[in-house]
């Protein structure tokens, strides 16, 4: 029975707050004006609707061939085979733009580069087997010529060791800003299963052959001018060039989905991710070394060790899509109607306390009730 | 004095609204149906989780070797140190399919590709020192014979210059699609301090010496036949090889972990992500250009240069885990009482403005106030 | 006229709820408390902030030098070229610290490797054109001897065949130890247009050129000894180093940017990332096969197959930042004003259901109203 009671009044009961309607202009006016102010609020930052991140795909090839013309190496072409490093286009390629190669490395003992701790009078300024971060090799305990007027210590090593102390200026390869890049990319929003690649289907293939982009002129182009993208980070590429860097370029696909899928279209931005300064870092610049391998006649193996340093170019996609969805919706609407509940309190505050008639106000808002036996009569007697 | 009184009220006083209970079937039905949906959307999106992204390792190994048989390079076997490139596992594997081979390649002068641009009749329709995207080198100013028909302007360049107007079709290592790939993957949920890995401690040595991925029976394999994949995408793997392509292999690792962590398992699924279409792209397909270097007897350098083309698979990983905590539950139920404050706006209106008995309600939920001195009597006089 | 005044209403009336005040201790006390915890919940889980996941960049240059002495190479020095696979200092980098090389394989006919599947009797036991997943090529269907004692298949292959079942033990480079890696990372929190690096502006140069990362003493040092990073994620470096291992360094900024952003600094840690029980894997620890191609003198190819192991360390970068915003902060209040409606409702419950004068309160909280004409008059008296 008592169950039974229970659920009908828990169906077919309703309950609603008695409200004090008070009409007053000014405080009607601050209570529209804060509800008007939240109702934007929910609006503009788009309450309605759930979001998504980007999931990415990169792929990337560089184009350009270039010359140099050097005392060691004579007239030589360059091409990607030469100067990308890794050859794979993925969301990082790196273009090599200056270089410092030492040819015809091989297993033996040679002196060790001069520096504080290298150079040597007598033998017993080397010690054997020592090796220290900065070493090219193991110290065998002599002490060598390095040239007419300096001694070093002798290391058994890759020799001759590389010589890394004048890097070439201005840049070996610096004929790279005409390069191109040509970046592919493939978005997805996973929740709302929406895809899209930054080759729009409005491009047609005559114009992706011949493109350059511009963000003026050809902001949809997905092919960069290796320079221009280095200018447009407000870097100067010939400087660039002789010590490396690191550039991002960067794609934003913001979307909102509640417009038409051609609406969402990649942006394109660009910034320098390493520091110029070169005060406050170690190894400025971006360099890396590898080496190509040769078997001699004899069987004997000697390498070509490569100092490169160049220009990396990280492709950053990021990006959020918005859609209606109901349950966003909701849940945003539950929290705005809390939100016209801080116009109320704000109300509240003025009608109570600032306002000449505040206690005329209070009196009919509030119902006094005391929880001592004593008390009782007298509110009650009160309030109605 | 006053601080002690308004501390007092601040700290044993309690205010509650006032409340009209109303006793109706219908709008207590309504009210009642609005706050179970709005409960519904509370446990059905979880509000009472706290959730994190998922990060992740991967390591990959692909296995397989092949025999070719052409005219240039005989018969030649391909392993893996020959077909994986650049050697290493991580997220992204790149499998050789196809290739295009330009053997002894040295640096020196020999007629540029024909197209519109390079088809010369006399010295002078080549201009020296000419230079453009799609050069292998950069013009000297001479016409030269290319073939027996054609002239073209002679180039400095990597000779002879690479002719990929041919791709092989079938492809030329077509039997990549019994290869297979190994993956393993090492997630992290931060926030829970959850990791897991891919390979599930249930699956034992002998099954994974064996087993091949498939969505029926074998959901938990972490090796996939290369064809395979291809398949489960929807694509043909023969018509792929040819140009190359891009595969995203997602691994999805949602997972409830109120629920025990041997119910957090991962999802495979596979996609394309370059474009098939290859009517609305720059260099279909996917492919790179790199070389193998070789010194010869007389201290020169020749290279192999290898545009290889190829299938790239991406191992993308996501994923949400979700772990019931107080305060997401505390801030949502806040939420989830504002919408049941929509119930009863909603109700509200119902009962307001559509019921017969709209006036009589409208009096028990509302006092009226008046702003004016001469409405106050009048107003006080109607309600109670 | 009629939407004039309901303009008027709309724009000059304000409603506000009635409220019961109830002047009772315990009930005051419960109910400021509950107010109190969940105010705290606001602040201490920073609702007032807007937040921004990072964006990261990383790069990375190990260095170090090593003698091996062995009967094959003899002694031989190891640097960064030799041991660094791929070169590129990117968010992955890889140090080799054991190695089988198989010096001079041309391809040709030779003995499989002895297993079940290749041991064979007489030629009827090999199959031609026979090829498993864990072949080192095409099998010829003939028997041949593969050692004084034991018949393999024989096989077409990159002939001799590489036998790995041996893993050189201590670690071929065991002294990888004590190499060093620095590591540069550029950060960037989008929302706010905040970026920072992880070498400080505070660090001078003179120190980052001796510095080693220890969390006690050189917490901001941006240079790791290998050893200290395995030893920090509790594990044996000598152990990892014979068949590799996968490595995090984690970098964690979390960052409260309302304070000064020179707080705003890069925490590190390090986990294992692969499972060291290699009772539940294949192919455990981490490996990869590569290959240097040679031309020999009469120009057939030939090539050294290095099977490396060793630590891939992932630089994996994590953060979230916030920083106060109004428009989060307002609907965190609002959700905040919400949970002081659950206090309310807690109390209620006290108050209504738990109190010996719940009867009393309530009569002052409610007002029944009946849908039934007949109801009406009776619950109209009973309340005022």
């Amino acid at each position: 029975m008592a169950l039974c009671e229970v659920l009908n009044s828990f169906l077919f009961e309703y309950d609603t707050p008695r409200i004090v309607l008070i009409r007053s202009r000014k405080v009607g006016l601050v209570n529209r004006g804060c509800s008007s102010a939240f109702s934007w609020v929910f609006l503009w930052e788009k309450g309605y609707q759930e979001t998504d991140s980007v999931v990415s795909s990169v792929t990337t090839k560089v184009k350009g061939v270039t010359l140099t013309n050097t005392s060691t190496l004579g007239a030589r072409i360059w091409d990607v085979a030469d100067y990308v490093i890794p050859p794979q286009g993925e969301n990082t390629v790196f273009v090599m733009t200056n270089v410092i190669l030492t040819l015809n490395q091989s297993q033996g003992h040679c002196p060790e580069l001069p520096d504080d701790q290298t150079v040597c009078k007598v033998k017993s300024d080397c010690v054997p087997g020592y090796v220290s971060t900065h070493s090219s090799g193991i110290q065998t305990g002599e002490c060598v010529p390095y040239n007419s007027s300096i001694n070093t210590c002798q290391v058994l090593a890759w020799c001759p060791v590389e010589d890394d102390s004048h890097i070439p200026k201005p840049a070996f390869l610096r004929e790279a800003e005409n390069f191109t890049l040509l970046v592919k990319n493939n978005i997805w929003y996973r929740k709302f299963n929406f895809s899209k690649r930054n080759i729009l289907p409005t491009i047609n293939s005559t114009y992706l052959k011949n493109c350059i982009y511009d963000a003026q002129t050809d902001p949809f182009c997905p092919i960069f001018r290796l320079g221009k993208i280095v200018e447009a980070a407000g870097q100067d590429f010939q400087e660039m060039a002789v010590e490396g860097g690191v550039m991002a370029l960067q794609i934003n696909w913001d979307c909102n989905l509640d417009r038409a899928a051609s609406h969402c279209v990649p942006k394109y931005s660009f910034r320098r991710l390493d520091n110029k300064d070169s005060a406050h870092t170690v190894s400025p610049g971006y360099n890396f070394r590898f080496a190509k391998y040769y078997r001699n006649r004899d069987g004997s193996e000697s390498r070509t060790l490569i100092k490169a340093y160049g220009i990396r170019f990280d492709i950053i996609v990021f990006g959020k899509a918005g859609k209606f969805d109901v349950i966003p919706t909701m849940i945003n609407i539950g929290s705005g109607l809390a939100l016209f509940g801080v116009a109320t309190v704000l109300c509240d505050i003025v009608v109570l306390y600032c306002m000449k008639k505040k206690y005329y106000y209070r009196e009919k808002k509030y119902k006094y009730v005391e929880d001592h036996e004593l008390g009782v009569g007298e509110t009650y007697g009160t309030n109605s």
